[in-house]
């Protein structure tokens, strides 16, 4: 299955940028040692209190120093690289191409994870677990899935200190594996349907890896399901890219485009691939989610059977759905900016930092229990929020780092603050004073529901600017030409779309763009494709992609 | 690291039977498909409502037929493999020794997760992921790391369809991954402690599996941390230890014995290795979690080191921990009985099955109305609950086979219950009529209460029952006599122990039993050694094991 990955083809085309970071060199990775400010782990760790002030003077005189992110509008690559490393999001790991997902990053998937998995429950399906080790003989068994992965196969063929009689393939995704327990398991249409999930590790030996986005091993959830009719599995498939197109817009504030892959750009071995495509920063593509409808293709490999109402013996209909870690990546490049990455608040591991600010010692006291009042007071009413009253940083060297996190909003409070019982409030996404609002009451039920209604705001403005920005990105082209000149000015064509799959391999070839999907939402009127002149039943969106 | 598994010479001891079930005989899985109820994924998910009558009064003739268990008394490993493959816990995998953990195990699983990732965060460690594959030099750098781990890897040697240069570990513990990513995270006393946490599945070669107790790939979480004292790490190690018997005792009702590992024992490359040592059913110790105070072994080893106040360089302290699926083993086999499962309330993924019972067809309406609204009276409440009313089997099959699941509490819904607005309660743990309770007033408040306080009573009751086996069964010993008497009658022997490692040995060849623990619990008074006379001053536990 090729969910969330990009055919072959597109490999070829990928920049060769991602080619270079594959080597690893340290230069790349931007992580300056000496300047880097203090490692996630341990500010999210209950840190034994050994503040020292000594570190004061030089951590502010080194601040400007610190911020090392190449500006996005300069070279994108390399400041979402410089983001990742300073946000401390990953870190590569010692096998070229694998990464280690540091705590900060993690929460990011367990927002993921956490939303996803209630709505897979509320929708009937239970997790439970497949072995990673499939015989390479099942592979073999769906021609066009050998055909797909083998050239991308970890293989143990040791185990125990023994060579073993049949290597095995390290899961790249479990369609096999699935089969062949759903055949044991799947009798009658009483057993139908069968919807499952699992959260789970998959290796892919990529060539060209870039973190998040393409790992040699990565995080995802894989959904697969039988069932007794087409109809039953392809509403299915609708249901699940449906609930990632709402997974997407509502807590990711990325408005991807749902649409249905071209016969190129399908999963060999399904029938239909669905898929949520999303418009990063540099505007590409990134496939952000699939949904399978895997008709009875691997029943038919597997012999996966059921006997009908009427006693009669049929292949079950199936499909098979998946977000991966891939999804961070996404939700970095659509919302970072110069200063760094941008959270939507709905998935953000820190909704709110909290900032407290003294000159003298004296004022000290009265900062801080102003500060942790009001973190347990947002804290209470559900709100994530850290307070970083560390002494070993300046306030301005926190309120970059903590935007640098992408934190959705900040709270400073003043000695002056304290006096007035009030607090000053600043927007990530709002940079500088217009961003920032004084003379908030620091009064409980005042504050929370003004952080709440902040937060609230801020999550709509993001998917707004991303609407904006996706919108104006895409050009509606009605001859190659145009298209041509839309990819080549770096956006995204859409246009009437009935030719050849020798046509849309030219158009890969000629211009680098693939079709991303035939979106669901089409406009009305009569159309003709735009290389053919035929009529042409829908529009398609082409675009480069990740 | 060896937590969580014997250590290679408890290996020599394991019973055949064991190694018999990895040759996967079907006889042995005692799988009878033409007889077997329904797979629970069907019923977990939103079936199509395809109900057939026709199959009633078959289902009910092969109701007796079904009961497919044997006796736990008559052989205890058969009823074990019973019970998984009847409740629908695990399914063999192709390769051997692998598992498939079906939805009604895994959702076993999801409860230690939820109960545990919650205790790990407050107590401020913060989840991440590292990579699988391990680089082979790694893991011989701690030479009893490699000792201890070398029969048992999988090895990666191909790669994308090339032989690799350096052939890659699947990860059978990460301690020396993550010793190389903490010495580029690790600089000075400011980044320390490191408090981390993986859930992740990991691959050991094993030669004897058995479902959940011991598997060739296994689910667990895997905490490491650094500090920047012998103290802390020391404190961290019992708190964890700590934290696994608190789980132990108030969720799944197992009353493990806390101790220290003896030398023997030990994780070869820690200082100390603290345990919880569970009873089984059939009174073998099952090692059930484990928290190891690494010193500085593994940061020497990989030379993880930090600057401290004075500014010197030094290595830091380290500890692991982790529980695994295992332990989902031990809960079957701790509560079971010859009826099947019996599950603690509080990790039971059912709490109350509801049964409606109608005979005539006019009488169905009213039951499964009453049945709806208890169900969801119930469920607002918070208590996990499942209408079973399916139209394809008989109550009483459906009550044996929620028994057989271990649904802790079932509620019976008739005609003349909802005349009368009643309902008749049924606790699990409670075999026949003592265990049923006629007349409770189906009001919700009232029933919502009745039904909450009959699940703390059976949550406390399974805990009494076992704290009474393992302590009936536990013998206190002060001659090498009275220990080898208290094992060949099949006990655990508690006695005073200052021998030496040569003797502990000679006990194993022996008598089959090993040291479990020095418990953390010791007995007042001058204790002298059960082997040599010589002052001794703790007493240990001797016990065969998985």
């Amino acid at each position: 299955m090729l969910s969330l990955r990009l055919t072959s083809f597109t490999h070829l085309l990928s920049p060769p940028s991602s080619a270079a970071i594959a080597r690893r060199s340290p230069a790349i990775l931007r992580r300056r040692h000496h300047l880097r400010p203090r490692p996630l782990a341990a500010s999210f760790s209950s840190q034994s209190a050994a503040a020292e002030t000594k570190d004061r003077v030089e951590n502010s005189k080194s601040r400007v120093a610190e911020r090392v992110i190449t500006p996005r509008s300069q070279d994108f690559n390399a400041w979402y690289l410089d983001v990742i490393a300073n946000a401390e999001l990953a870190d590569y790991g010692p096998v070229r191409g694998t990464m280690v997902i540091r705590p900060y990053g993690y929460a990011i998937w367990e927002a993921i994870q956490e939303y996803l998995n209630v709505k897979f429950k509320e929708t009937g399906h239970s997790n439970m677990y497949f072995p990673q080790f499939i015989p390479y003989s099942f592979i073999e068994k769906e021609a066009s899935h050998v055909e797909g992965f083998s050239p991308e196969l970890a293989l143990v063929t040791i185990g125990g200190g023994k060579e073993l009689e049949e290597k095995l393939v390290v899961r790249p995704t479990s369609e096999t594996i699935v089969n062949h327990m759903f055949t044991q398991w799947i009798h009658s249409y009483r057993d139908l349907p069968l919807l499952i999930n699992q959260w789970a590790n998959v290796t892919r030996w990529e060539m060209r890896t870039k973190p998040f986005v393409r790992t040699l091993e990565f995080l995802w959830q894989e959904g697969h399901t039988a069932h007794a009719t087409p109809e039953e599995a392809e509403k299915e498939a609708i249901q699940m890219i449906d609930i990632y197109t709402r997974f997407a817009f509502e807590q990711a504030a990325i408005p991807v485009i749902t649409g249905r892959k071209s016969k190129v750009e399908t999963f060999a071995g399904a029938c239909k691939t669905y898929t949520i495509e999303a418009m990063m920063g540099d505007k590409k593509a990134l496939q952000a989610g699939t949904s399978h409808n895997l008709g009875q293709n691997f029943a038919r490999a597997f012999g996966t059977q059921f006997t009908d109402e009427n006693g009669l013996r049929e292949h079950v209909w199936q499909t098979s759905w998946a977000i991966s870690t891939r999804f961070v990546g996404g939700i970095i490049m659509t919302h970072g900016d110069d200063a760094g990455l941008m959270l939507p608040p709905k998935i953000a591991p820190i909704q709110v930092v909290i900032v407290p600010i003294w000159k003298k010692d004296d004022e000290k006291g009265a900062v801080l229990n102003a500060a942790s009042s009001v973190k347990d007071a947002l804290q209470r009413s559900g709100i994530k929020v850290k307070l970083d009253d560390s002494d070993q940083r300046t306030p301005g060297w926190k309120f970059n780092f903590w935007e640098m996190k992408g934190v959705p909003l900040r709270i400073e409070i003043g000695p002056r603050d304290v006096a007035s019982g009030s607090v000053v409030i600043s927007r990530r996404d709002i940079p500088g004073k217009q961003g920032k609002v004084f003379g908030i009451s620091m009064e409980p039920s005042n504050l929370e529901a003004y952080v709440k209604d902040k937060l609230d705001e801020i999550q709509s403005s993001l998917l707004e600017r991303a609407i904006a920005f996706r919108d104006s990105n895409i050009i509606d082209v009605s001859t190659y030409d145009d298209l041509k000149a839309a990819i080549s000015q770096g956006k995204w064509a859409r246009g009437p779309w009935s030719a050849s799959d020798e046509d849309e391999l030219k158009v890969k070839e000629e211009t680098g763009a693939t079709i991303r999907c035939f979106p669901f939402e089409q406009p009305q009127g009569i159309k003709r494709c735009l290389m053919t002149g035929n009529p042409a039943e829908e529009v398609a969106i082409f675009a480069k992609s990740y």
